[in-house]
Formats: structure tokens, C-alpha cells, sequence
């Protein structure tokens, strides 16, 4: 039997190319390698912390579904769902909820950073280290790929499994985290990481044009022979070696460098956006694909919902 | 059309005489007036804050149907289910949690109380107005019978749903409480309220030996002519003009007096104990029962969350 990966992402906004070489690529080849059980579900329920605009929701959910098809991950061989079309999750959040403590809870980092902030979160975001348990044992999860800065999740799965475990016997396995290392810290078109918060984003599929804008939007210290964002973006694309007569060729020349690295992201994104406007003129299609992986998430994830209710008595 | 009315009882225990006359009496004339269309919930997901052994809850929610079976709920005019049998229940929860402050879910008594003895409370305990708030409002609830002390409850629903309406637009309707009040505040065999945390109870559907053995325990000062702790319970089960002559006839005679009080109370409770044995003798009515409330409570339920899911936009 393959080990099960479980993966979740949250539907809130288009993926830049931060995202991409940060963990969307080295994702879809770990799911394409063949090693495992794949099920990645678009995490709609967290999501809801962040977006409560119906639209917004609804075109993000269907963007996402169609994004991750578009970089290569394969629907017959990995399960994509909707977090909110298995109701088993909310419901083992909650069985976990009466399991775990306050102060437990509170020592999660998204809490502790609202507090330091002083910030009114929401019962949701304190409680969502909880749902991601939830998430993660109603499969059976034996690796869940998470950046470094995320492997916190993964602990809180294996705390709660093991709560579980010794209150009502053997019922979770504990998985284990799969650290994605990200290929380099992607830069943004001001220098700083690239990040949607910061508006310094190239995004993944984007057109030629918005490729020509964002790129003349970054910024340059005049008077340097090589301009450092310019090329410290270009090189994701290009290798260096192939880089170098270019940017000898035209040292200070900013215009004609920056017209250089917009030729090569194009020739690197277009076959992506391609694939990518192929996909998405048939929603409808995209939707089934949705709709079946979401019957077969239920069917194990009610099987094992089911267990747990006759462990703790309910059932 | 009638008014919905909604209720929920968490299978903790073994009812006193104390619950019967403090509101489960009153419970099922409510329910028998006609005048409502009632739904009636074991509330096993909250009681799960409580108690975490398979064993008893299994016992305690098969003998809370049968004990409101016993006391005159009918089956055929109210819907009487488990919770945990409408998973629209966890799932409608998770998204007041998204919606709710943590500021505004700590005011709540039973968390302030918590933290006032400095007690380490579960998260399901500090979350459990939002998963009171869901049971209420996923069936277009209009009165919530309540005793005094937990009219919060049905404020923290009114709260909820006018946050998710302000939020996504009109879709839940806002409950009423509806006050029961208890008959008299009915006393325990030590003279303090009748309460389990006290052990100073006699139970709802007591043998005669269990009637005998707890009236025994009434704790008596000795030289005054009427045994307070004795006449107080004793007027729950006989008019006061009936008592009179008793009392007379018997001062400061306590064995008399006491075996008088367990004769009452036993000619009471006899006919409820038999009519619980006779439904007793077939659990698996009892769970035909719950299985098709279930039925009933979900088509209600999950077409109500199908439209929240609808206007969140993740459906």
C-alpha cells in the first residue's frame, strides 16, 4: 500500500510565481512521482476566516481547482475536493474541540501573533489548528508536505491524534510532516519577498501584458551596472550561465534587461496559461472533477468518522 | 402554520426529582399543548465536554429517550433525535466560528466561571455557545424553552444570527426564549438544592428500596415538631391541606413522617417507573425512534445548510 498524502490549500486569490517556485512546483512533482496516495482538498472552511464575500469565494474556489489542474496535478491519479463537501471534517473538529485545552490552543503561533497584535481574531482562526487536525487523521495521513514555517500544523495533528489515542484507545495514526524546501526565497518586484500583502507580485499565469507591467514596475538603484531585482528574479527562469552574455552585454542598460526577462517569463509561463485557458473553457468539467473527488473523500472519510463515533459512544 | 419550538438535553445522568419538577414536567406539557411544531435533540456532541466514556454515553442516550418517553413525549407529534446523528449541526458551528469574535465567546458565563476558578476548560466548553447557536438556528427555530439561567444561550443564537444576516444577508431567523418556571425550587435530602454535584438527590424513576433509601438520608434537626427537609420535599407529591393532618398527628415523630413521605412519593413515581420499564423492554423501538427523528431532523437541517453554503459561496 502507498503512504497517503494529505494537502490543503486555501482559496484566497490568484497564485503568483512566489508561490509557484516556493511550493506549487516541488508539490505537483511530489504528487506526480507516484509514491503516494494523493488527496488535496481546496480548504474552503479556512478559508471563511479570511473571505466573506460569496463571489469572491465561489470564483477563488473554481480558480484554485483549475490553477492546480493547469500545474500538472493529475484528477485520476491524486483526490481534489472541497474541504466543505465532506462534512466529516467540521465534525471531528468538534469531537476534537472537546478533547483539547484552552491553554493549549492559545499557545498556537496565529494566536499568539493576533495577541501580541492586539488584534479581535475570530473563534475560527484560534480554533483552525484544530480543523487541520481534523483534516489531516480523518485520512489517515501518513505525510503532509508543509513549508518549514508550517510544520507547527502537523504537530498539533500528532498532539491531538495522540490525545485521542490515550483517552479512547488506538483510532490515529500520527503523520508525519514533509518539509517542501522552497527552490530560493522569491523576490518581488520591490526587492522584498514577494507577497500579495506587500502588491510586489508577478502572478503565475499572467498575460504578456501584465507580465510587461509588472515587470517595468521593478524597481531599479540607478547608477548599479546590473539591476539586482531584475536579475534576481530572472534567474528563476533562465540558468545563470545562460544569463551572464546578457546582462554583460548590457550593463546599466535597464530598459533592454528588463525587455529581456519579460521575453523569457513569457516563454515560460505562456504553455502554463495556455493549458491553463484550455482548462478553464469547460468549468462545467472542472466541477465534476470536484464533485467525484468529493465522493471519494466521503466515502473513506465517513468510514472513519463512523469508527470514531462508536469509539466515543455516540454511535 | 405552527411556531418551531427547539430543545436540547445533554445524556449526563440519571434524571432527579429535582429535573422533573424543575422543568422537565413543564418540558412535555409544552410539547403536548399542540401549539408547537417541537424538535427534541439528545445533545450528545455537547455532553461530550463532559463525559468521555463510550460505555456510559452509549447507556446515558439510550436511557435519556427512554426517560423522555416515559414522562409523556410522543414520537409521533415531536421529532426526537441525536445530535450527532445531523452532521449540519458541527458543520454550520465551524462557520459562526469564522464569524465571532474571541472577545465577544469569552463574556460567556460558563467561560468567565472557568476562568474565574482559573480552571483549565476545554475548547468545546469555551465553544460551546456557537455550537448552541447552530442547533438553534439551523431549524428556523422560533422559541427555545429555557429555565432563567440559560436565556444566554438563546442571546448568543440572536447575536449569531444577526451577524451572519449583517454579514451575508437575511437568513436566519432570530429565537425567543421561552421561560420555564419551575414549579419551586425543590430541595435535596441535606436540604441544600437538589443537585447531583451535591449527591443529595432522589431519582426521577427510583425503585422503592432507592425511594426508602434516599428519604433516610433526609437530614433532620432534632427537637423541632415538622422535619423541614422532610415537609419540603413532601409538598412536591401531596396538596399542603392533604399534608396537614399527617404532620399534626406526628410531631417530631421523623419515622412516621418519613415513611408517609416514601409512601407518596413512591404511589407518584410507581406509574412512571412501569410505564419506563415497558420501554425499556424494547431498545430497539427506542432506537427506531431516534433513527427516524434522525431522518426528519436531517432533511430539515441539510436543506437549511445547503442554502448558508450557498450564500457563503462554497456551493
Amino acid at each position: 500500500m502507498k503512504k497517503i498524502l494529505l494537502s490543503g490549500v486555501k482559496p484566497t486569490g490568484r497564485p503568483h510565481i512566489g508561490n509557484y517556485f516556493g511550493a506549487m512546483k516541488q508539490f505537483v512533482e511530489l504528487l506526480s512521482s507516484g509514491d503516494y496516495d494523493c488527496h488535496i482538498f481546496i480548504a474552503d472552511y479556512h478559508a471563511l476566516n479570511l473571505l466573506q464575500n460569496a463571489t469572491e469565494m465561489r470564483q477563488n474556489i473554481l480558480d484554485l481547482a483549475i490553477d492546480y489542474l493547469a500545474i500538472g496535478l493529475d484528477p485520476h491519479k491524486a483526490t481534489l475536493f472541497k474541504q466543505s463537501d465532506v462534512s466529516a471534517h467540521t465534525e471531528l473538529a468538534w469531537i476534537f474541540d472537546t478533547l483539547v485545552t484552552m491553554p493549549y490552543l492559545m499557545r498556537a503561533h496565529a494566536y499568539k501573533d493576533a495577541e501580541a497584535k492586539n488584534r479581535e481574531i475570530n473563534v475560527g482562526t484560534f480554533n483552525y489548528p484544530v480543523l487541520m487536525a481534523a483534516d489531516i487523521l480523518l485520512y489517515d495521513t501518513d505525510v503532509v508536505p508543509v513549508g518549514q514555517d508550517q510544520k507547527q500544523h502537523v504537530e498539533y495533528a500528532r498532539d491531538i491524534a495522540q490525545k485521542f489515542n490515550n483517552t479512547f484507545g488506538n483510532t490515529f495514526k500520527e503523520p508525519e510532516a514533509l518539509i517542501i524546501e522552497s527552490v530560493a526565497t522569491v523576490p518581488g518586484t520591490d526587492g522584498r519577498k514577494m507577497s500579495k500583502s506587500y502588491g510586489n507580485t508577478i502572478p503565475l499565469f499572467a498575460s504578456r501584458d501584465e507580465i510587461a507591467k509588472a515587470v517595468m514596475s521593478i524597481v531599479t538603484d540607478s547608477g548599479s551596472d546590473i539591476p539586482a531585482n531584475v536579475y534576481a528574479i530572472h534567474k528563476l527562469f533562465k540558468p545563470e550561465n545562460e544569463l551572464k552574455d546578457t546582462y554583460d552585454a548590457n550593463k546599466g542598460k535597464y530598459k533592454v534587461l528588463k525587455d529581456a526577462l519579460i521575453e523569457d517569463i513569457d516563454s515560460y509561463i505562456s504553455p502554463l496559461r495556455e493549458i491553463r485557458s484550455d482548462i478553464a473553457s469547460d468549468t462545467e468539467a472542472v466541477r465534476q472533477i470536484l464533485i467525484h473527488g468529493a465522493e471519494m473523500a466521503r466515502e473513506r472519510a465517513n468510514g472513519k468518522l463512523n469508527k470514531v463515533k462508536n469509539t466515543i459512544g455516540v454511535a
